[in-house]
């Protein structure tokens, strides 16, 4: 089933330099996915999927987005039942998204799992639909199976740090499986400081370190234990998604303690306290990442349930999130600055979803650097509205201008979705097609070697190092 | 008078599949230019204009900001004499235009109503000037004639609430035109709260109405009864252009009481009570468009009147404007936001003029829809200094990026001058010429039904259906 | 030794059109590199270079910054020893730094001044670096050597003040140079009151002047004096470079005494006096620039000295500085307009840091004009981190899109070593580059004549005129 050149072998590729740095160093490369989504108990469980459907438009807002944006009756989008139905409606949405990150990622995950060369539209929806359903009943496209398929050899998943990781101790336990799944510390929770959860959560952290926590010392003493843990499990990094981005040091070391003290008595916190409170913490968890020889990734920019009735409705992470341009670039360097001049500054990867700051993220990033270490502070992969062929080749064009594009960890999933793995590959076309088209045009020398080794890097080796994964 | 390639029929088209787009689905299409500034007198009397100078250089602040930067004599600017030595200082500045869209607008304008191939430049203009003149003198290119020609089936003004309509009254006797000449709810004017025009302002509104206004249910019953004089006379949208977006509630109903009194009776206002103001009319015209089911179009971002100097001399809206990067999308947003909790956001268009936002607000409007409607709340087209070939298409790449491209409501030429239906030509070329490379390039599958239809109803199909046209 | 097409004599020409433009009227034009930061002394002295690594690396910011990023150790990047090994670092840096404005720039520079075509890399490292050592050794590439093969016409310097300028006096003796070495007044020190600085500062210029300043009158006097000596020295422009751009008038005469008067008290400053004294000093000097016919150049935009660690080792300008993105523009408007106003604005060019804000500056700028005039206020070429290859083509396009391309002023170095005109080369090949396309593309009329005149106005003329060098 094929049509034309849509999307076939060469696609991005529009070089004779970029097909052979894909083909040739590229395309077979395993993948480290170091930050998504992903339930490890899907793995555990080695779960298999009922429909396309159901994979495709269980979870993903993304795709939620496009379909209420043509109109579709919500039933179609976020309901449960009438599979086909559902499916003919994102058809039809997809059919019209051309250009769209998930017109690209749909094709790719269904020639690659499926098979499948059928374009998506209204008049394929239901051959498309039986093929995959088909398939998935096979069994061939289990969790574990999907994993092996992709030459996944790592895979961080994000977890709270009270998360007793059970699911990772069962993964780890298959040495079949040929693919690491460590967590990743994402303390979020802890920064909601007079927040309803805020008590509730200190309890619950309290109890998943079997101590009480009554002040400050007692709440460093648990993060730093279950930070210990998670270092056990072979947590190699942290990941914090924060609104706001604080820098206010406290003054005193009992103004930390007074602080606590009334949050854990549900008092009203000012603004200050909880800025003073946040900055305290993320400065003492960010030593500690350096001490485990961790990465800090930071995610900044985001403006959440902007839509008020519709959160009542569906909740959160339901499509209805923004970019917050008022991006706090002044106070993360004061913080990573900070950091810097005590010497504790971890590896670091930041991730901002305003395209418009990338070059003031790349230029601030470069400011920071360690003897020894390669890319101390990266900005990270094309982070979501970002993540697109737009979006990366943006990227891409920032690390170039503003630094050593050969220094970048590379690409990452930040997907609930196991058959998100495409993405890596839509990267690396993407990545060869930019590099090819240097070359071709007598910008960049042609050295195969040279270029193909630093392919490889990018697509993998830098963030094998960079994690300490090897 | 050809010259090699120079804009000919292919324009923009640099793949086989942008030309089949254009010329086989685009091209024809007629014309709705939903958002312009003519004023229906000029159609009311099928105006003739004398020279081609009179045509391009009476009213366009756009040429007046490029013969400016050359250092031309005012007088040859906004000077109402010397027709030939204008025209000619108008040539000698686009010749270095190069890249401008002046310089493509001029041209197209040029061959498509003077069927004129010469390229404007210092020695061409006096044949170019004498040839459009003796166009001009022959009748040929009265504003119906130019309408006509031009297939525009649907044109929107832009009128204020107190405007008694008279000129559209007059146009739509004329059955002939063969377009709908309809108007746009304009109500700038009540915004200015505070300012000296304010109190003079509501007597017009009350007189336009024959009732008096002595409070805010006064306020409020003129500008419904308006509205739906404007709705019987075909109105289908509103239009605000703020430089600040507030969003600030009144705290109890009589604040706002208070305020218009105090209003009326010439007093200080602060910035709270404007805003306030501003604020609860808003949400109260929205909440009436959303029940006439008109469409409210919001322009924001511009500082106006930046050189006082020259304000001084030569007034507004004579190319003393400049983007204000303050963006209030963080206002607009709980506007929005506001309106949709109480299920009584009307469609919406969202003009910026700072196109660092694009993403933001792509992004952003996708927070909203409505099942039944097809993009309910639009990123509108590139807007003023955004208005031209990179910026539209920069606009097209959010689009596809951020959302489904195919429910774009397209074009508009906000335009005081009849002859710039070509924008909308110029507009279709750089949609089709997008979209054919997507194709060429295998990044979109080429179904010619289905891409077609798209581009139709980019083109044409849902500005008809967005505005309730049909 | 050559390598296949890679950086040839058509780099960056991908249109017959554009190499038309670039090899027939752009390549041969002389210079005029009106901002830079050469040391006078280098070019009085004639000075010869030790080795490449001291030609290269001893004061180079922006290649420490990629050299950092790769973790070399900070003894091989600003360190003094070792030049072999020096040169590999630097040689495996950009190795890996593909589509750096570095890789092209060094590439260049190794072309066209050493005659070497070998690309740096890792194996080349030391042949280039044994190559470029015995060209240096035979005196070929002295400080005048360089100007005169670069067919320099024209060095702006950039200089306090307070400076003597005996090297330019010293310069200006030869007149076998063929080169007009100019100082470019930059009173930058005098902004930082309340700074320790401060009142030495305003001792060395009373001392310069040869007189005492008890107050504001005498501050003034003196700072005359000194625009006077520098304009008698052919100075034709000044450079400010201003972290925060403050528009904050006095409000009684008496207050910019207090203000002077508690600073040379060593007085605590608020941000209000700062600011005060800032804003009148600034428009002060406005209108001397004016009256004597300079150009007033502004820097802003930057944050610097992000890494405090490393500044309490290395001091400034040593690669921690970063964009800061809360422009100024709003201030920065009503300054100029302040000036306008009282038809005191010098011509100006703004360079801003922030690429976001290309459209804005572009915009913003054309507000102001000056009857004969070209290009009264002018977006400064590409800045610093904006100054490679995709930033030069925005820049490019702003330019084309928001006015007049024709006006343009065109490149400068902004660069501390002699090696880097190359980078008007690079710039030219940009530009006919970006022109030949559009030509190509039947954007633009090609007309030889018109566009090759254009290219050498852009290239040369338009600068000279607009510093009055002619």
């Amino acid at each position: 089933m094929s049509v034309n050149k849509f999307m076939d072998k060469d696609l991005l590729l529009d070089t004779e330099e970029a097909r052979t740095l894909f083909h040739k160093y590229a395309e077979d490369m395993p993948i480290i996915d170091y930050h998504c989504h992903i339930d490890p108990k899907e793995i555990a469980e080695d779960k298999n999927y009922e429909t396309i459907t159901d994979l495709w438009l269980a979870g993903d807002h993304y795709k939620w987005r496009l379909m209420r944006q043509c109109g579709f009756e919500e039933r179609l989008i976020t309901g449960k039942d009438n599979d086909r139905e559902r499916f003919r409606a994102w058809a039809k949405t997809l059919q019209v998204a051309v250009g769209s990150p998930l017109y690209h990622w749909s094709h790719l995950e269904l020639q690659r799992y499926f098979d499948c060369d059928l374009p998506i539209c209204e008049k394929n929806a239901d051959a498309i639909f039986d093929h995959c359903n088909q398939v998935l009943k096979s069994g061939k496209l289990s969790a574990k199976s999907i994993i092996k398929m992709s030459k996944v050899r790592v895979i961080g998943t994000t977890d709270d740090p009270c998360d007793d990781l059970a699911f990772h101790k069962e993964i780890q336990k298959d040495a079949g499986l040929g693919c690491k799944v460590i967590p990743t510390f994402r303390p979020d929770q802890l920064l909601l400081i007079g927040e309803e959860s805020f008590v509730p959560y200190i309890r619950r952290l309290a109890k998943a370190c079997d101590m009480r926590i009554f002040n400050i010392a007692g709440l460093k003493k648990a993060l730093v234990s279950r930070m210990e843990f998670f270092n056990e499990m072979g947590c190699r990094s942290s990941d914090q998604s924060i609104a706001v981005f604080p820098f206010r040091r406290a003054e005193e070391d009992y103004e930390m303690e007074r602080i606590f003290a009334k949050a854990m008595e549900n008092g009203d916190m000012t603004t200050e306290e909880r800025e003073t409170f946040n900055t305290e913490i993320m400065l003492f968890l960010a030593e500690n990442y350096a001490r485990l020889g961790w990465v800090m990734q930071l995610h900044f920019g985001v403006a959440r349930n902007t839509n008020t009735r519709m959160f009542e409705i569906l909740g959160k992470d339901t499509g209805f999130d923004r970019i917050d341009s008022d991006a706090p670039i002044e106070s993360l360097t004061r913080f990573l600055n900070e950091l810097e001049f005590h010497k504790c500054l971890p590896k670091t990867v930041l991730y901002s979803l305003d395209p418009g700051m990338n070059t003031a993220i790349d230029v601030m990033s470069k400011c920071f650097a360690e003897e020894g270490v390669c890319g101390k502070v990266q900005h990270g992969a094309a982070w979501w509205f970002n993540d697109n062929l737009g979006g990366i080749r943006d990227h891409l064009r920032s690390l170039c201008e503003q630094g050593v594009i050969g220094t970048f960890i590379g690409m990452l999933t930040d997907s609930r979705c196991m058959l998100s793995y495409t993405r890596h590959e839509y990267f690396r076309r993407i990545l060869c097609g930019y590099l090819g088209r240097l070359a071709a045009d007598g910008l960049i020398w042609w050295d195969e070697e040279i270029l193909g080794a630093m392919v490889r890097d990018i697509c993998y080796y830098n963030a094998e190092r960079f994690f300490g994964l090897a």
